[in-house]
């Protein structure tokens, strides 16, 4: 009895051996191929260089749309279609003013500032006030209106540069840009200047969504560049009656019809089984759009093709999905979860690659226990790449309406250090991507995506 | 007595608990300080922009000993002073020129090259032959005098792009310049083009040392681009009769006097056992050297100021070593070992940074078994900060003379996917480093020089 027992387990151990050796081939293969032939970089020269900047309905989200839908065809997915859906289209207008007007010290001080998207503009008039300095809403609230009412309010709070992970950092200090004009209106403020959401110091200024709170007064928006901020700051501590004015000329228009782009290669075994991979195909209007989110869009229409090239048959249904409108409305990933539950279909996971092009690092996964625990047990096939943080938690915005029909939903994640360097500025161009780290980066997603088909999650 | 076995392992676990924790306090503090208020940054930018590029023997060179001397006497460490030392010296001359004379699809073709260092020059004359191009010496061998005499070799292996490691892909393909202008001579080659070891293809050529070997005609030499030896490439496979041109001005100078720039924080308790951190102050001509080699200096004269700033009194002396002529000699690396064995001198441990100022993911021992098995041991308190990678065998170039010592010598690892797409090149400026890579880096090494302080290696 314990000779079979041994020899039961040898058996199973020696399968599940060769299997893990067949994936560690699999996954082997995929890396070659993007490492060797690659053609993420290329797509995405053509996104950033023949298109640019695509903010929902834009002419260059259109393009990015029609683009992406060729791309896929041409690889010769099984099916490519579009799925309508309305967005929001806000638009910048002319280049932005702002300066400091009478500083005691140095009188009139240009500074570069961005309209914050979504925000209303100044027009020509523009508006200018005594500023009043904050790191929170708590501060804020202190103040009051006796405060603030008049006032333009200057929120200056920094990411915490002691946190290794950015986005945390990002998170710690984004309420200011997202909430905080309309926190601001609520005691009668009739502007607001933010701290660029950056992880350095220099003088690129982020936009950005913010949300108008309803009932709330629309109240006009910047973004300063972090050493603007620490500029505006040293000079507001000696000189109280500092007055700045910005001047923008945002608007928001009416919704647009736009699209989320799929393509999808089908399942062998299990057609009806869905997994998603994606990116959001919109971005902001100051720059290419390079790491946010090119670098998602072209690794996962890479994934397909990856997954092709090497000749795998996968058995259930792999799905590349662009996103519109991650930025500033996320109508796309909401359309899509819609749809997908009007339709009954059967996601078994989605993955999002929306942090940039940078070197892959790791995944992370929101789901049960149980499909946590499956996914961290492919750890030992991801190290040899320095893919080395399989955690729990994670995600992505497109995806996360997903959540709600009990999706498993996974990030994938690039190292974070260099990111809000680029995030939403004007210098997130094409050059600024790096073709292997970008490469490695589409394998990795091939390779996980490769293992839930094969194992389920 | 199990219950006294017990609580002495309770106790002894406890202690070692204690310790662990109290080191790990210590490193969040070398991070928090270095990502807070890190000086690497602002050392790399005065380095790079002030001085320049600092090949050995040229005024630059002289500048940036002098600057580090300064700065490291600005700090205050216990003793600064400059080890001399005898160098090579190599001037580049006029931009070189290379070109296709006649190619019978195209005529002329101009193409960037630029001569490898130490070469000889070929003067106003130039030189001009017929092309013969092989991948690596035994194809050389096999051609032999009858197919290589009189012509120009073009030696384009190029870097295994699948290898994850890029270092190992250098090193795979490396002969190819630093002795293949000494092999192609052996059988009668008037000249040499080489592809460029880079890991991508673009336009730009790399240069870096060749040694002639004895007794062999020295025979000028350049580095093209990884396109434009794609295009020669090309261009030869249906043309036997392709002439390429090229011309080069550099020259080998007589030997001038340089040094090693040494400063060091003095131990508390064994004040003769010497832990050094070090990477080489010059550089090639081309461009600044920022990642090559100016961030390895700037993170080790950190480590001591990280060391100091956390009020951390070392037991041993630290002492961090701007080492000179890495690039085309090492004899700084050779001078330093030949004075450490002169004074008796004791080192426990060397550390080089000579890989880049890129995010840090580890760390390679060169020493003995029980060496490498303490430095792995230490993995736990690197981890959370993205770090995986301790691991057996590694060292650096100048402390490598050390190992006849039987020094135990470290490599700092930064990541190298991005390492050789500046390697060497006009573009290894401060532009393309990263403030936040560079510091943590600077702070990885201050946590591994800390560990080797309090508990040897």
């Amino acid at each position: 009895m314990r000779i079979f027992v041994a020899l039961l387990i040898l058996f199973f151990s020696s399968i599940a051996f060769a299997q893990d050796k067949q994936d560690a081939a699999q996954i082997r293969k995929l890396f070659d191929e993007a490492l060797e032939r690659g053609e993420s970089y290329e797509m995405l020269r053509y996104l950033t260089k023949n298109i640019g900047g695509r903010l929902s309905g834009s002419p260059q989200a259109a393009a990015a749309v029609e683009w992406s839908r060729q791309q896929m065809k041409a690889y010769g997915f099984d099916t490519v279609y579009l799925q309508p859906v309305m967005v929001p289209h806000w638009v910048r207008g002319k280049k932005e003013i702002g300066r400091v007007v009478n500083s005691k010290k140095l009188g009139t001080v240009s500074m570069n500032v961005v309209a914050l998207g979504n925000s209303v503009g100044t027009g020509a008039k523009g508006v200018v006030g005594e500023v009043v300095e904050v790191q929170d809403f708590q501060e804020l609230a202190k103040l009051g209106r006796a405060g603030v009412a008049g006032k333009i309010v200057f929120f200056n709070r920094p990411m915490d540069p002691k946190l290794m992970d950015t986005f945390r950092a990002y998170s710690g200090a984004s309420n200011q840009r997202g909430a905080g004009p309309s926190e601001a209106a609520k005691y009668g403020a009739i502007g607001v200047v933010v701290r660029s959401l950056s992880s350095f110091n220099d003088d690129v200024p982020h936009t950005g969504g913010t949300r108008y709170a309803l009932n709330v007064p629309k109240i006009p928006a910047v973004a300063i560049s972090t050493n603007g901020a620490n500029q505006l700051s040293a000079l507001l501590e000696d000189d109280k009656a500092l007055n700045f004015y910005f001047e923008t000329h945002a608007q928001m228009l009416d919704d647009v019809l736009s699209y989320n782009v799929v393509g999808e290669i089908k399942g062998t075994e299990h057609p009806e089984e869905i997994i998603v991979v994606g990116g959001h195909l919109d971005s902001w209007d100051l720059s290419e759009g390079a790491h946010d989110d090119g670098a998602g869009c072209v690794q996962s229409i890479e994934v397909l093709r990856l997954i092709q090239a090497i000749g795998y048959k996968p058995k259930r249904t792999i799905r590349a999905v662009m996103f519109m409108n991650e930025e500033n409305g996320l109508m796309g990933g909401r359309k899509y979860a819609e749809i997908a539950e009007e339709l009954n279909e059967n996601h078994i996971a989605a993955l999002e690659s929306d942090r940039g092009g940078f070197l892959p690092i790791g995944f992370g996964i929101t789901g049960t226990k149980a499909q946590q625990d499956k996914l961290l047990s492919w750890q030992p096939l991801f190290t040899p790449y320095g893919i080395h943080q399989l955690k729990r938690g994670g995600g992505g915005a497109d995806i996360s309406p997903l959540r709600t029909q009990d999706v498993p939903t996974i990030g994938y994640l690039p190292d974070s250090q260099r990111y809000f360097k680029y995030h939403h500025t004007g210098i997130d161009n094409f050059e600024v991507v790096n073709q292997r780290e970008l490469e490695l980066g589409a394998a990795a997603m091939a390779s996980m995506i490769y293992l839930i088909d094969k194992y389920g999650l």
